[in-house]
């Protein structure tokens, strides 16, 4: 009981032999370099117990492993539920939301730990891998379901392994001049996840532009559940961002303090995005468009500084600031873009983490050239920014600087980056839709019938699917 | 394609420029208060180097954010996807059961911040907050989430946001009494979260009584997916509920014990509630409100005790009879309550938290009164009831006594507070709904037209949207 | 409103006596048991001061609470979220699926702590409960919703209690012939979880055939949404198994190790499973029965060598393998069972738990046989195997023979039992439904009407409910 389909602009989307040769000779790729490279880290391997008298630790309990994984865990349901149900929102494309995302984050965190181990973890010609390992992974993979949430339903399975080879590969490279060369903090990933994801996938859809997407306005919308659906998303998002900033800092007060900060600034967001949500619409009703969204820029805006002396109310202002801008992004700037710019922004990536993320880069850079050892104390300053090494004579307006430095660097690497991978994607051979089939499980997917919508059909031959 | 309503007692519901004000005024109000009184705790301070040669720490482990943070984020989950979803079992009611409970926490956890704050924290003119501030704010919060409950879907969010404002207050003075003046334990809080919020909700929902709400019964009952939502609603509290309540119980066995003993009670609970569903329904069908809720009475009536030597087996008597007390509540008592005293409690709170909360303060003062040396050890008494200081010459039976007095003063201030809240709720101000318009996400959510919706409305051009 | 139905073999469905009488009778049968025989372990035990100076423990960090209790939250929530919802694909089952499942969880991890306890953790007449028992008893129940899942739809809550009953005394017999007598590994219970519960449900539903279920084909389908709520208990199944496979390995390393291994398997996994779902469809469309499940298979199939070092490329291998058994085996194993071997298998657990259990027991055999002083480190090599005491001439292949000497002893007392228990289901004294009343929830629980299937029915008069 196949749906007719306009098939006007008909293109290629059969993925049978195309999609499992992808993922077929790349898990192999995988396992090769895997098995030439990757190792445990000391603390994950058998030889612990005398790693152990090495170092003088006393219990397993001062084991990396105790600090972090349960910040692991928490990361790890945003990268799959949260961002995975986030985007479930759409009425006819929630199994390719969540599975679809479920593929290029269990790709893109293989790649990621080999990318970031080469350039953060690899001794004597081996990647060492610890709990620290798999939450930069997932940080990294990240960045890249940020990016697919602007070419959501767009795209097919294949464009989207494509982007994640790519873009995890320019995410480690980017870190790599942020934290190494530039020595930039971001522990909660403004700069290098949000700003980088975001312009990244930006500039894909941009190259991407489809000018007859109009035609299926009416399935970009979601129906009563799948906005439930979403609101999982959105609330494992909002719950854990805690932990996603909080996850790599420094053991201690850093940890305990990022979060604070983080669960400060989500709860003043949450307050103005209801407020504007309300106030921007005629009615004055709330649009779940906003809630499901831009109650979560106030965890991308401290991204940076949340492992910083932002302070509580410091937090506070930013999660209040960055619940407007998404707010009034969601309602005047996406069109706009779309519009004027070309830019199809199907989740509005822009208003969740583009502009926060700008937003979190500069906050970073302004709270690091603040800090004084006065607030910090004197071991506290150094701690809190490493200023030791070839840092120890850098200065907080200096640190300031290579933070703002780390931001145009992010975004110059996204737009050049986001362009050659457009271009990529762009070549007629990966499989995507046609304008008309966009937003639509069942070109990639078995799509069980409903009975409800078979009620439908049988009352109402003439009418399409989605009226 | 809005669908004519009856307008009969139409009320003002437009939202646009009231709750704007009210989310932003306020917010600017917790930016001001936080700035003048909120700063870091020693343990999530930049001069936790410090601190930690002070107090002769030797790892960073020794933060009491790696004791207390997992089961903060279980108790986040509870406030958040818990009772947010918990109450999106009405068909036509999930968006504000989700997001009014999003923006009501969420407002709620930073009052909760400076109140609580005030009253345990402050030293020499700021609130310190650390990671136990976080989970307490989260508790507090769990009290207005539970008086929700009783007035979901009949009113508006501004009318929430005022009843935030002032059960928070009334909650930390409640607590401020039973804790300090009163020297009472109660971790979990059966006192000062269930019996509190439920008695203070029930007496809101009381002055707020609407004559007319059988008009729109048809929408206060489920649809298959909305009863699925709200299970995840429920599985989120019962399995997280053991780390709500050992979350601020002291280091240690206290923490241990607390999760053992609910964990216990819980499991109990589950096979009384289902076994008095099936017996008290003619046909001996399972009914979903009461898998729903009554399964997580064990959890409210352990509150207290938990981190008492309750012992498993009494965890398992405790659970047994909280489940069939709160099943039998829902078939017998909530009918009752509705009409012969006029207390519409929607989601049932008298059984879920009021019922068992009380018999969790019971309970309390029970096993407190039963403690002795022999069972807890000479160290072990006297740090499992904290008799320390003033306090040291306090014994168990009076102990009891000063914890059921607890109960009483819990109850006796909720019952004055909700009905002066209510009294407060009831101005015509607040752009409540008639009563025809209740548990209708219309009157202030955008709401995406369905397909399957519009079949319907289709075909019954004259029946009304719910029949 | 009551549909009406064929009642051609009618059967006696009536729970309103029966199940409440098991289930009360039941818990105050395990009331009576805890109350003579449990008590809380030293580290929850309030004598806990006292027991650190006797273990000169330094600080309340060591107390193996802290070492456990978040990973005990997670696989707490694969057990009653990760599985429960994951059976709720089906149309009109998600009541029976995640409320049957809470229950007999709830019973079984309550038998289960006695019944292992009495196994391995009684001291001087009492059973010594801590975290790690109740990590053991979700575990051991683990068993019985593997089991389910062959079952789903097709029993009366009472035979689930009843096949609970049994099955957690028969997996606590075998896993104490394994951990004990056989001296053989298996954290993540691949012999002792999978491979027992799966075989041991397969053989209960092959004892339960019935020939006539092909009537009901319709309702063994999915909607659209029911498959989206699988996916999410899909996820946090996916996402948690690092925390299952280290729940119990040894503090430090192994925790460590085993949650990495874990991690990397899955990833593979998930690549494989999409590769084949879509290659073995003439269409090339992915299948979300293949997502859903064998996604999961990499994580099944590391249970036993994940603590051991197996090494990250070790563990993609075995999830590259992996998926690919699991989604052959949906494609043409479970049609030919069900055909030919008249093994109804709702949920494929021969797919994601029976053979990826299978190899899972074979490559912890593997792994342990080809383990060397030189990987290990002397002290590690002694730690991961615990060659100590009676063991301690114990050599590497030796073990390799004991472990896959498990394999054996669980598959034979997975089939010994589940003829058993099979018989005993078979009496017709438990209350199943017939054939066509199969995998429809109204059998056994209140299920509100909904809107649109009011719709449905109102146009087509004539038509069953499900088409």
């Amino acid at each position: 009981v196949e749906r007719p389909r306009h098939q006007g602009m008909a293109k290629n989307t059969y993925m049978r032999w195309r999609l499992p040769l992808v993922c077929l000779l790349w898990e192999v790729a995988m396992i090769v370099l895997f098995g030439v490279f990757v190792r445990f880290s000391p603390e994950a391997d058998a030889h612990w117990e005398e790693e152990k008298r090495e170092m003088n630790l006393t219990s397993d309990i001062e084991n990396d492993f105790y600090f972090r994984y349960p910040s692991f865990q928490d990361v790890h349901v945003m990268i799959f539920v949260g961002f995975g149900f986030l985007m479930t929102f759409l009425k006819r494309y929630g199994f390719g939301a969540v599975g679809f995302n479920f593929l290029l984050a269990a790709f893109g965190i293989q790649w990621a730990l080999l990318m970031q181990g080469w350039f953060h973890s690899f001794k004597s010609g081996k990647i060492l891998i610890g709990v620290e390992n798999l939450i930069n992974a997932d940080f990294c993979v990240g960045s890249v379901c940020i990016a697919f949430g602007a070419i959501l339903g767009k795209t097919s399975p294949i464009q989207l392994l494509v982007m994640t080879l790519f873009q995890v590969t320019l995410f480690a490279v980017n870190e790599y001049i942020l934290l190494n060369l530039l020595h930039v903090k971001d522990a909660g990933g403004s700069m290098t996840i949000h700003t980088f994801g975001a312009y990244f996938g930006l500039t894909v859809t941009r190259i991407l532009y489809r000018p007859n997407l109009e035609q299926c306005k009416d399935k970009q919308g979601s129906v009563y559940h799948s906005d439930l659906f979403a609101m999982i998303g959105t609330l494992y998002l909002w719950m854990y961002w805690p932990s996603f900033n909080s996850a790599i800092s420094d053991h201690g007060d850093a940890q305990h303090r990022a979060a604070i900060n983080t669960y400060c600034s989500l709860a003043a967001c949450v307050l103005t995005t209801m407020a504007f949500s309300s106030m921007l619409q005629k009615k004055g009703k709330l649009d779940m468009v906003h809630i499901q969204n831009a109650t979560l820029a106030g965890g991308v805006a401290v991204g940076t500084s949340a492992e910083m002396m932002l302070t509580p109310y410091g937090s506070l202002i930013v999660g209040f600031i960055c619940g407007i801008v998404s707010t009034v992004g969601y309602v005047y700037l996406t069109p706009f873009l779309e519009s004027r710019l070309h830019i199809q922004d199907t989740c509005g990536i822009h208003n969740l983490h583009a502009m926060p993320g700008l937003i979190g880069g500069i906050v970073g850079a302004i709270t690091a050239a603040a800090a004084t050892e006065d607030v910090y104390g004197k071991e506290g300053f150094i701690k809190a920014f490493d200023f030791t090494g070839a840092y120890q004579t850098r200065t907080p307006s200096v640190q300031g600087g290579f933070q703002a430095a780390g931001i145009v660097v992010s975004l110059l690497i996204a737009f050049a980056g986001g362009a050659l991978v457009g271009a990529i994607l762009k070549l007629p051979i990966w499989g995507d839709a046609a304008a008309e089939n966009c937003f639509e499980d069942d070109i990639y997917w078995e799509v069980p019938e409903d009975e409800e919508s078979d009620a439908y059909h049988m009352h109402n031959p003439d009418k399409p699917a989605s009226p």
